[in-house]
């Protein structure tokens, strides 16, 4: 019996992921080779590279002029390669929302003239602030879709011509949209996706026509990344791998309509719980909460850790709130299993 | 039955890994997790990633006063950092032996005053040139430790009181060495050691304590990866798992000196089979010739093709040469078998 996992990231994977995985460790489809041992110049990595491309493009139904490349570095070097590729010698615009906005606004005061056009700090950003005014000589607007360590995410984005780059770590494949509302997108894949080491990057093709600041390292370029199929260096080949292996197995169970569907149902099932508890409440606002991310507390330290000690006991893991937030957060992601999601919704009606 | 795979990189690795992987995938050790699920801040991916640190660091008998760490991004992303760590307003020596020394001193060239100190080019790299004089004022010396591309590498160190400098990504643990005549090592891991997308950095004290070029990003910085044991944002965490599957399998073999012993006999195999053939002759000059990557040619390109193609259908794959250097190329790390290079040597002898 498999732990039900509901750690912020890396995260739980599908089951049948996994156990393709294992069964292909040592023989890749009769090649006698691993897929972590195939030369990224061969043939048959290749396959698997552009399968990962493929899947994600038709899963997302992106349109042909975006690029949809895997990089290395997490999240965390998309801040710096956002304003260093985008924000050259121009101003940007920033929502901040958590602390990984304020990181990525950090990182951006480096290499462009980032002004911040909203901020929910003040409220321990229980909520998602509108924006309702992004300067119009702003080269783009970054978001993040979801906050991943308050609960918390977008329901509509902001109504403007500034082009929207969104951090959506958290958020991506969780619920169906229209890629033509955004210029760029990326996430770190060891959330909703696959395994850490992998970074998608999906970026509109004019985004790649802009002048890159002249400082940025070889490997922090998009349009290199771009030309050369995110093949410049040895890609995170394995973790490639195990992206197309969760894109397949999306596919199988009806693509993201029907994954969104399952997500509403799992949230919908701990909200229920938290609400009707007299012991807990949710620490997003209601109108933003996330279905991926799910905070609540007790309000009370000892009572939040002895439930997470509890609930670990029970087969329950990584319940404990992000430092920066307390409380308690379980992470259910497209791959935690609703059975999961069922049973730490009935401990918490049951926790006293 | 495995297939002899005989690339550059990634590059086989050991059949016992593998399989020792696959047993895991859905369950390390009874957690009920796999390794690529487990949060990067939870002990028990904490336990495995400190393991991988201390295992390199026996096997390599690393001092005290130099830190080990496992980064993203690949050797292409430490063209970049050593120069925005080591070498800002200052000057920096680059040795140039090959197609990675070549992009490594081009990627100085933005961040530092790069000076070559040596440049075997005009040669076709077919040797690595002694270092006669390197300035005194120069911040490092940087030096390519074995090039995969031609297959040479260095057999002794320049006499130099600069700090030393090794991109070691296809020769790390193929030789023993004494880590206090380095001030830093890198490497990709996957040529010799396990998977794409970790990098390990070895490197000293002293050197984290330089002043970093400003406009550095912040994944880019190895004071503050060092000061968060390379867990800044989620490392490769299933390839540091690797890491440490393979260092172990290492140490339980007898260390890098048993492994160099094979490694030796491995080449000589090879070496000696293309010296008495009369097709094929080394591509590298004798004293420099590479213990893992063993280049050869008939001369002419179409019987070379012929060659890999037959050895190809015999299940030794990936022996074509890199383009810009051309002809074969055989990459023997330490997890090809013996009995992969005695089937190639022997192809070779029976070749016509």
């Amino acid at each position: 019996m498999r732990t039900f996992n509901f750690s912020p990231g890396p995260a739980t994977l599908p089951e049948a992921v996994l156990q393709r995985a294992a069964n292909e460790m040592l023989d890749y489809n009769g090649t006698g080779v691993s897929v972590m041992e195939m030369s990224h110049r061969s043939p048959m990595y290749e396959e698997i590279h552009n399968a990962a491309v493929d899947g994600l493009k038709r899963l997302m139904n992106i349109p042909d002029n975006y690029k949809i490349l895997f990089l290395h570095g997490g999240a965390t070097s998309q801040f710096s390669m956002v304003p260093l590729n985008l924000g050259y010698n121009a101003k940007a615009a920033y929502a901040i929302t958590g602390e990984f906005a304020k990181k990525s606004l950090d990182e951006a005061k480096k290499y462009t003239n980032a002004v911040v056009v909203s901020d929910s700090s003040a409220e321990k950003f229980a909520y998602v602030p509108e924006i309702a005014n992004v300067p119009d000589d702003c080269a783009y607007l970054h978001i993040t879709s979801n906050n991943t360590i308050f609960g918390t995410r977008y329901t509509q984005l902001p109504k403007t011509s500034v082009p929207i780059v969104s951090d959506a770590s958290s958020w991506i494949l969780s619920e169906t949209c229209d890629m033509g509302d955004y210029a760029m997108m990326y996430a770190g894949a060891q959330k909703n996706i696959g395994m850490a080491g992998v970074t998608v990057v999906i970026i509109r093709d004019d985004l790649l026509e802009r002048t890159v600041n002249p400082i940025t390292p070889v490997m922090y370029n998009y349009a290199l990344a771009a030309k050369n199929n995110s093949l410049y260096n040895t890609p995170t080949t394995y973790g490639v791998y195990l992206c197309k292996l969760v894109f397949d197995h999306l596919e199988s169970i009806g693509g993201i309509a029907a994954q969104q569907k399952i997500n509403e149902d799992k949230a919908a099932l701990l909200y229920d719980a938290i609400d009707a508890s007299p012991i807990f409440n949710g620490i997003a606002q209601k109108a933003h909460r996330s279905l991926m991310n799910v905070t609540f507390t007790s309000g009370d330290a000892d009572t939040d850790a002895r439930f997470c000690k509890l609930a670990a006991a029970e087969g329950m893991i990584n319940l404990k709130g992000h430092r920066s937030a307390g409380g308690i957060r379980a992470s259910i992601y497209n791959a935690m299993p609703v059975e999961g999601v069922r049973t730490l919704a009935q401990f918490v009606k049951e926790f006293q």
